[in-house]
């Protein structure tokens, strides 16, 4: 192939990448599910024709939406994603020694399936004796479970499609229910230049339900939108104030993105996006 | 036009916008120059098929290149700016009333005919009291001048074409000469994703010239790469110990994107950026 292309079209801007294979098409239950191999990113995910993550950049994602909350919680041992079929926040969770088990709840079999044949970099640890891996609707999970979990991972794609009502009210409620005493919940949430009103949404409702409600901003190289945001809603731990540096340090795990600076760096919001949610947000 | 979209294309990725109409096309002695207007980001201006501004977000850009090293530094009354033929950095200087003077020396006066015309939202303070703008080459502005300047900003296009020789030793040497003795630098340096073989010959450029070298990051809609920088090199101020927050705060300034806390914030690198130059960069 010479000179194909694969273009994401969002919001009147397009972003095409020069494809070198494809090598996965299916269409689940749920949606189209694509793995192509790219000249500048290396293999990517696409659902339903949105970019889910690249070889080049998934780190800075999976990074963020992990370490953030782990490095937080001073001793986070039962941590549950949602979503994240492709494996990549799972990988990222089980290099904490002290998580003991990761629940990860994906709807799409055909997800775990394409990512686990094609993209080894993010499925390999989902065969980890810590990992548990259940096909199963989130919602329906948070709302039947018993079990508490340190920190909850709501790794989803766009809310349009199945994901829709993870950016809703009694699907946070079921959340801060299975959540520890202690519990944090972190949130995929768009971005601010691009989806605000979303970002409002999702911040009122943790508002209405969290005691301490956060947002924390990144940046890779395949959102259309440039920053793009993590919606955090906490128990008890402020995200500035509770982060034990030293443990970063000593926890020896070597990051490409994340460190104690850009972790406490991401909360500082752009003028526009902190006056837009002013109500929402707890001080940080 | 019914479906009309303009391309940037950069190492194999594309990034499309639809327009609207075609304001202005040019080819000047340096460049080719276009203006158009587009559907998601209104008025954008192109130097050799290279995305520069769009209306939608050149605030980002604008207040990073200017307030960071004008709040940085106690008394910026005389500040110099090379390129910015768009005249969005002057406006955001000329916002400063510690600004006696604000001087443009702009290579292709096209770029800013061509703004002045179809693009005021940055172009309008060209014609204040304060500016003077210059038609001239900046490497012979700084290598001949005899004025001292408090803060001096680049604000070049990409290093190919005109602006390559404005990532240059000589150039930062001139710089040097004709800062005040607690004079400050700022350069657009490009992405750390894509051109960290540039940033690190510019970081190491001022390395051998300036006591300070820092770095610091933000994230527009528009430029490939999603994460960008600017090189700093500082006679005698601290980015982070000598931001005065009462002075931004008592400024009266409203800003879309620059406050404080992203002031600071901006600072801290992502891991992979910050191992990569961690021979140049000053301490934060």
């Amino acid at each position: 192939m010479d000179n194909v292309w694969i273009t994401e079209e969002f919001m009147d801007t397009r972003y095409g990448y020069k494809v070198k294979e494809t090598l996965f098409s299916g269409k689940s239950e749920f949606q189209k599910v694509d793995v192509v191999d790219t000249v500048p990113l290396g293999k990517m995910l696409f659902n339903d024709n949105l970019v889910m993550i690249s070889e080049r950049d998934e780190f800075v994602y999976h990074d963020m939406i992990t370490h953030t909350p782990l490095f937080m919680h001073p001793n986070p041992k039962n941590v549950l994603v949602i979503g994240g079929g492709d494996g990549g926040s799972l990988r990222e969770v089980l290099r904490h020694k002290r998580v003991e088990k990761c629940t990860m709840v994906e709807i799409d079999a055909m997800v775990v399936e394409a990512c686990k044949k094609h993209i080894p970099q993010t499925s390999l640890a989902l065969d980890d004796a810590r990992a548990q891996v259940i096909i199963d609707d989130g919602l329906k999970f948070v709302n039947e479970t018993k079990e508490k979990f340190d920190v909850i991972i709501v790794d989803s794609t766009d809310p349009v499609g199945p994901a829709t009502p993870l950016f809703g009210e009694d699907f946070y409620k079921d959340i801060y229910r299975c959540l520890s005493d202690d519990g944090i919940v972190v949130s995929q949430a768009e971005s601010p230049f691009l989806n605000a009103e979303m970002q409002g949404k999702i911040l009122s409702i943790m508002k209405g339900i969290f005691s301490g409600v956060y947002m924390y901003n990144y940046t890779n190289l395949t959102y259309p939108g440039g920053i793009w945001s993590f919606a955090m809603g906490s128990k008890k731990y402020h995200p500035i104030r509770d982060l034990d540096e030293k443990r970063v340090e000593d926890s020896g795990l070597e990051f490409e993105y994340y460190n104690a600076g850009i972790h406490k760096a991401s909360f500082y919001l752009p003028s526009f996006q902190k006056r837009a949610y002013l109500d929402f947000l707890s001080d940080i």
